[in-house]
């Protein structure tokens, strides 16, 4: 099933179900008004959605109309949680040698994980609004589950149960920010303005065979100002799955149905990949010996990430934004 | 005026509206259903959640009933945003001195906040449920304030006229897995189970004079096992105020109505009046040059934190906790 949220001037919008090919879309509010009324009655709720989404790709919904991701806020437009992770240790380690440091031992046995902003997501198409463009306005090209209740001290096979939908996620960050955030030692505050998701969020068995011990088995496509610079395999090189990472979240807490868990930035051993930051793609040509060329976003760039089904169709609607200046 | 949330089964509860001196209340699920509802239309709710709480002060509300802070939620049970602080420098440099560590000068420039966990908070007399107590179970005495909407780039005049209700938490924390944390630079995850706040949050008039310069001019105090342990001035000593701490956090985004801000363990230079938490009591004997001998928390021990005002009336109810395993 994939489902997107319509923006009707409300805080939480309207949850919508959208056609496997993403052209038509049906409301769903007699069902559930919102996401998050969705997810807070999933068992209930997501069988009759269902049935609408069979009815939707038979082109039989009646009140059906064109899916047009330009009106979709984040599938969840607020959240009561959102973790990010940094799951590709491979990436980790090779910040950590950019800036001449040795990677943790520890990084090895226990997940990195941050709390970050939920309050203000923004669609997939919306600007990305930044003050400065001095502050190195980066993008991180990310997935991202959103789960169910899940209590404290779950197993990653109880995690794993619980993992609602899937979708993509831009994990802006603003890199000159982020060494004052970094002395603090309590996590990214001023550095990590508003994320931006996906239009479409689906539900783990519309992936098919590339959904496969909790990663998703497919390239993340990372485009800026209309050029491929990165094309990671997700699947690849992942050192925590999404079950692990959750359950590490719930070492001492439950984890409450709409919780997002990122994974942080999608990154291969494999050179030729690129990487899906900026940041990333100076650090490799930093550690290459080579002159770190590679800008970050200034005002009016664009950046598109977007992942591909084994047909080349997108199965999330592509995340397309350009960088605004705030008023 | 006074709010609280009434368990009902439900994940948000019910709002209610409690009598200034906390004897009696009454359902206002005819305004707002529940205190989001009311925070996110608070310009139009606002007034009429007022006319009722004036006429349920002069005993003649319909349908009011006995209040009882065991029935209570937190006063928002789930947040979309829970950011907490810590405003008070001396105490931050209290730590840094126990760890023989220079507190940062950045410190004095840029307050300290972590984004935390806000899907699942706990009621004031529910249990602290913890899987082991060898974890450094603690407390930490706080206040805490609800915001409206704050655009982006707001001043502290601004944040400040965004300050809809204040109360009390426990942010607990368990000591023994900080420095995991800590090593990981990315704020607390497993070291900060769910946090606790007062039964009742009010509006900042209800304070009168003790709310002044965006401080709260009153003691915190706070007991374990029944023995009153600290009772700082939260006005004295406060580096940053909570409209500094909600400017500081919007210099990068907006923050969206319901957003909880806290300013971290409440803490006074003057001798006598102990610290809001075990871990600064600890550091205190420890500089002292004394044997450290203030234990942690352990199963079936009891944390009290309230605030009087000069008539000796509590202000929000008292949080009163028993720590519990976890099954």
């Amino acid at each position: 099933m994939k489902l997107a949220t319509l923006k009707d001037g409300s805080r939480d919008g309207q949850l919508i179900i959208v056609a496997r090919d993403l052209k038509t879309a049906v409301i769903a509010s007699n069902i559930a008004p919102t996401m998050q009324d969705l997810l807070d009655s999933w068992d209930f709720m997501q069988p009759q959605c269902e049935d609408l989404y069979v009815q939707l790709n038979q082109g039989r919904a009646p009140y059906s109309f064109e899916f047009d991701p330009k009106n979709c806020m984040a599938p969840l437009p607020r959240a009561y949680q959102f973790v990010d992770g940094s799951a590709w240790l491979d990436y980790v380690d090779l910040m950590c040698r950019a800036r001449d440091n040795q990677m943790p031992e520890l990084f090895h046995r226990e997940p990195l994980l941050h709390q970050a902003a939920s309050d203000d997501f923004i669609g997939a198409l919306d600007p990305i609004v930044v003050t400065s463009d001095d502050w190195g306005i980066d993008f991180e090209s990310e997935i991202a589950v959103i789960t169910g209740d899940i209590g404290m001290g779950a197993t990653p096979e109880q995690a794993r149960e619980q993992i609602r939908l899937i979708m993509l996620a831009n994990d802006v960050s603003l890199r000159e920010l982020i060494p004052n955030d970094m002395i603090k030692r309590f996590g990214f505050m001023q550095s990590k303005p508003t994320t931006s998701f996906s239009p479409v969020a689906v539900t783990p068995d519309e992936l098919g065979e590339a959904w496969s011990g909790s990663k998703v088995h497919l390239p993340l496509r990372s485009s800026v100002n209309g050029k491929l610079i990165a094309h990671p395999d997700a699947g690849k090189d992942m050192t925590f799955n999404f079950a692990q990472l959750i359950a590490s979240l719930t070492k001492t807490r439950n984890i409450r149905a709409g919780a997002i868990v990122g994974a942080g930035t999608v990154f291969n051993k494999e050179t030729g990949k690129g990487c899906s930051s900026l940041y990333g793609i100076r650090a490799l040509e930093q550690i290459s010996g080579a002159e770190v060329t590679t800008p970050y976003l200034k005002f009016g760039d664009s950046i598109k990430i977007e992942m591909l089904d084994k047909h080349g169709k997108s199965i999330f609607g592509a995340i397309d934004q350009k960088v605004a200046q705030a008023d």
